[in-house]
């Protein structure tokens, strides 16, 4: 099976074998080879234009407002007052853009290792990189783990928003998103789907676990991601939060003013409720109440 | 794309178009054309064995569970005694599997119009086509909606598990379901998902609003359909039902007696929890209390 081949595009991965989700492709905006990965942007025929780095899809337009919404506000509502917010990643902007409509949320910074990412996707994803024109966004161009190491306790809330397949998945990673927290600070991170890569959920879940005294994992759907869902991982230093129940409630008119298309506070709550088998393999105790 | 090409199996369809998940294939065990439709099974590299008719994936022995499991007992648990339960089409046996497994459930009545998917089920399929050597299920090889005409008002709960494509999705049939259920009777129909198929979901909610006092939406996760995920449109001839909070609630020691993978009443209740988008479209005032 070719990328590219015969007008459509064709994701194949180790990470999950024997599947491939394809797009159609009318035409090919944007095709680079940074320092860092292959970039990669289509217009497909069905789903806007879509962003794709080292052969794997991270965002398309037509749904991407799903995994934008859900990764920055099942943290964000789960912490009494988000102010300062740090993306590792997230060179798309969605999350940058999604973020900065929470009304508590007064500072985002975002680092991407990659800034030709953050450039393509400035000139052919404007829908996405809106997020960088806000004036609450801080934009650095470098590694996360040396930035984590250069900004202790200065976060209320950071996201990972990042591949799968990177350093950032490792417990070190871990220790240094807990140092980079003010107290009672909350991570996420993008953490995989248990249809397909269980143990990668499990081993990153486990990470979370040792380091936060909360944690715990929750999915969302992303149609154009393998299996139509994708997972994350959600800590907290504050012992007494729980995520299955938000702290901030948004009102329907103002998810309206937002323009969210996802999230509310009881797509919140369904976010944390895991199959059988799901619950079975991380061992959480789920609630909820 | 061409299907089965270059060792893949390409699912292409104008129901979801620019858009196409693929499996690897190892074997292709089965091909043949009955008087009704292009059946294939094939053993793929990663799902286990896939079940195909005309081109779309029904079922594959990784994630049919989460299907079937959802197709069966959300509207199992929304009925207080579900003695009689009929399931339209489902000739893979995956269903009544799963309904046999209900305690209350006594006769099992299975009419699928194509005898060659039960046979070519029963041959490479044990998996799923377990489900007919149970004693609660009769099976009748006919068209549904004839022998909805002959069985009038004799059912507790029925369950049209079909692909979206056929006739089985208009109203004449909604009316036929509800003439043949017993007093505040039950029904679950396959309907699509909203992210590629909102048409479709839209047409099927109203068709079963219309003849049904109380209609809803729900969704599970299927990696293998399109989009990830697919919808169910349940209706009840009692006013008074609340999909979303069910009637009979099994244990954790019940569930794994039955073997349930992926069903339990924390799920049921999220599966009714839409994103805004779907929500607003379907304009279904939603409960989760």
């Amino acid at each position: 099976m070719n990328i590219l081949k015969s007008g459509w595009f064709s994701e194949v991965s180790d990470l999950w074998p024997g599947l491939a989700l394809s797009l159609k492709v009318e035409e090919v905006l944007h095709s680079e080879r940074s320092q860092f990965q292959e970039i990669l942007v289509i217009k497909t025929k069905a789903h806007g234009r879509a962003l794709i780095l080292d052969g794997a899809i991270q965002c398309t337009e037509k749904d991407e407002f799903s995994y934008h919404e859900m990764i920055s506000y099942l943290p964000l509502c789960s912490h009494p007052k988000p102010k300062d917010v740090l993306i590792v990643g997230g060179g798309d902007g969605g999350a940058a853009r999604e973020i900065a409509k929470h009304p508590d949320v007064e500072r985002i910074t975002l680092v991407d290792i990659d800034d030709r990412v953050i450039e393509v996707c400035k000139e052919y994803l404007p829908r996405l990189s809106l997020g960088f024109s806000n004036p609450k966004v801080t934009v650095f161009v470098g590694d996360g783990f040396e930035f984590l190491r250069n900004h202790l306790g200065e976060f209320d809330v950071i996201i990972t928003d990042s591949s799968p397949a990177e350093h950032l998945f490792k417990q070190p990673y871990y220790e240094l998103l807990r140092a980079s927290l003010k107290p009672n600070g909350i991570i996420a991170s993008q953490a995989g789907t248990a249809w397909e890569s269980m143990q990668q959920v499990q081993s990153t879940f486990q990470h979370c676990k040792t380091v936060f005294p909360v944690a715990t994992y929750a999915v969302t759907a992303v149609p154009t991601y393998p299996t139509g869902q994708i997972g994350f991982v959600l800590g907290s230093l504050d012992s007494r939060t729980n995520f299955a129940e938000p702290m901030r409630i948004f009102s329907d008119e103002d998810l309206d003013q937002m323009e969210m298309k996802y999230y509310n506070d009881k797509v919140h709550r369904a976010a944390f409720i895991l199959p059988r088998f799901v619950e079975k393999e991380l061992q959480v105790a789920q609630s909820t109440n």
